[in-house]
């Protein structure tokens, strides 16, 4: 193998196989061509490739036709379809972070998937929280005529509504406007918080401590009143020393090693798994089993991480694929939009990291 | 709080501003409504929007258009300037998934930024492997008369060029063909590899392991050859022992520890991050410190993992951004095509699991 070879190139030659000419690029089929083919003229074709169904055709003509068309391999021109029909068959996406951020990108997969299923491609802009770039995006959507935009952000939060969008027919996914009529699906968090505590509920736990995240949002808020709403139904009284603070990465779960120690807790809900992948850090530097010692339970479930961790995490899913799919439900008006944002289950996934303890 | 309320409406409330109604989306701006309102014929507004530069309209006039326009907010419609045009201005992004896994994400950013220099819109569909889809994925680009299509995987391997690609321009990206002229950009992994085994060697190491892939792929071959050209270029003979292969995850790489223990050595370069952070794992429970025992060198640069491990690990970047933007620039011809695959640097990145030693 000489010194400038790449495993790219000495792969494909291990192949054996020939390397073929990529051959010329024929040139797109034109719709005379294809009246040419089937006898008849291009008016006749045209009635039969936008399937205008007043239009009287012999069933005979119509399939010389559809047979040329498939011969031939014409492709009918989707924006002179838009130009009769008014709008095209595109939702439009705007993400402020979403398809290059680790994990959100499941809000393009779930749209796509849920838009394709109704006969719509997604037309997607990654605006990275560039208002200019954001405006853009928008107008673009707009002059290629969309049937409505989804507006994402890769973290839930409240967002104001830029004004272009309101040009469109909108819902807000991950995020949501104090505007009343604003349609927007997130995630329910209070239920996602009350799952996660209830992981370690089921086990025996009833000193749960909950490192919660230092930064203000809606899950800070959300998965609170949820770990006090398990807590509640499971008649433990509250415990404010039992909650703590930390930044919401690995870093921050592992200096909150030491108060948690101090608290003594034998389980622990932290605000996400990056959080909880620190901690871990920190309890087997004080020589602790997870979840012989301290069961943990994490928020997320977050892809390379939370199943990887050593023992593998339990935690509660952000339901991305779920958000995207139902922002194009609520769009097309397939779902309902109820009054306030429509909230989205976060299902829990045990793993390893808590353990059923007979008497705790 | 009620028990029922989530943080999302808490949060809303918090802000103490009133709820303003979506106010009634406005019908949008026709071209008849611009000319009445800049006292011209429609075909003159049509000749101001299309920018025709031949037509002789007086400046006076194009100047009452273009305030109407801008008054009313009229957008003109894409579709039918394509339609004039014949070609959009919209470049594809196939991705088999791509936009749904974790860091490959930078493909679309790095694509996007560079679409949009030079005036095109991505339009991105997400096959996840899906034959079917992205046969109907490339038939609704080629209808929507895209400038070209970029084909893009989320690992770098050789692939089959789908026979509808061959009707547009295209640029494979993160895979190549072995078909001759079929244009692609791919990681430079012989550099990658090469650069991760100088991040150890320029430590003083010189008995430097190597935990390969056990899955066949381009990566395994190219990283294994950059290895081997290091360890060359430093006067040091090629151990076969040296080199142990395993599963690319973290559990493939806790279960290589005790191999790598036997074979002594101070230094290893790890196939991915992820096996790295399992190696992390198993080291730990030997009570062997990273760097001060084993220096640790990943591959990938993989986001949320490689920065925030204890300690923060050496590593060397897929260059996702950069491969997208690439591939972009191949297509419209700003960057020359070379005769294989232009191959893309990886950037070393430095980080505390590596150590100066001064006689190792």
């Amino acid at each position: 193998m000489s010194s400038t070879e790449n495993g790219a190139e000495a792969s494909a030659r291990e192949t054996g196989r020939p390397s073929p000419k990529v051959p010329e690029r024929p040139h797109p089929v034109t719709l005379r061509e294809v009246a040419e083919a089937a006898g008849v003229s291009t008016a006749t074709v045209s009635l039969v490739v936008n399937k205008k169904k007043d239009a009287r055709i012999a069933e005979e003509t119509r399939r010389r036709v559809t047979d040329a068309i498939r011969t031939l391999g014409y492709r009918p021109n989707a924006m002179a379809k838009t130009l009769v029909s008014g709008t095209s068959k595109f939702i439009g996406l705007v993400a402020d972070g979403v398809a290059t951020t680790p994990f959100a990108g499941q809000i393009i997969h779930g749209a796509q998937d849920e838009a394709w299923k109704h006969g719509y491609a997604l037309l997607i802009a990654n605006t990275e929280g560039n208002g200019e770039l954001e405006q853009d995006a928008i107008a673009m959507m707009l002059e290629y005529k969309v049937r409505g935009i989804l507006y994402s952000t890769w973290f839930h939060r409240q967002t104001d509504i830029p004004p272009p969008l309101r040009e469109a027919d909108f819902v807000l996914v991950n995020c949501f406007s104090n505007e009343q009529g604003a349609r927007a699906v997130v995630p329910d968090e209070v239920q996602g918080g009350r799952s996660a505590t209830e992981l370690l509920l089921a086990h025996g736990h009833r000193r749960i401590a909950f490192i919660n995240a230092t930064i203000p949002a809606p899950a800070k808020d959300g998965r609170l009143a949820g770990y006090r709403q398990a807590l509640g139904n499971a008649g433990i009284p509250f415990d404010p020393d039992l909650v703590m603070e930390a930044y919401p990465d690995q870093e921050g779960g592992y200096r909150a090693t030491a108060g948690l120690l101090q608290r003594g807790a034998p389980a622990v809900f932290c605000y996400n798994d990056r959080m909880a992948m620190g901690l871990y850090d920190g309890l087997r530097e004080h020589g602790l089993a997870i979840p012989g010692d301290v069961a943990v339970v994490g928020f997320d479930n977050q892809e390379v991480i939370a199943a990887h961790l050593r023992p593998p995490l339990s935690t509660v899913a952000l339901p991305h694929y779920e958000l995207g799919a139902a922002g194009v439900r609520v769009l097309l008006g397939i779902d309902p939009a109820p009054g306030g944002p429509a909230k989205i289950h976060c299902p829990a996934v045990e793993r390893a990291s808590v353990q059923v303890q007979a008497h705790a």
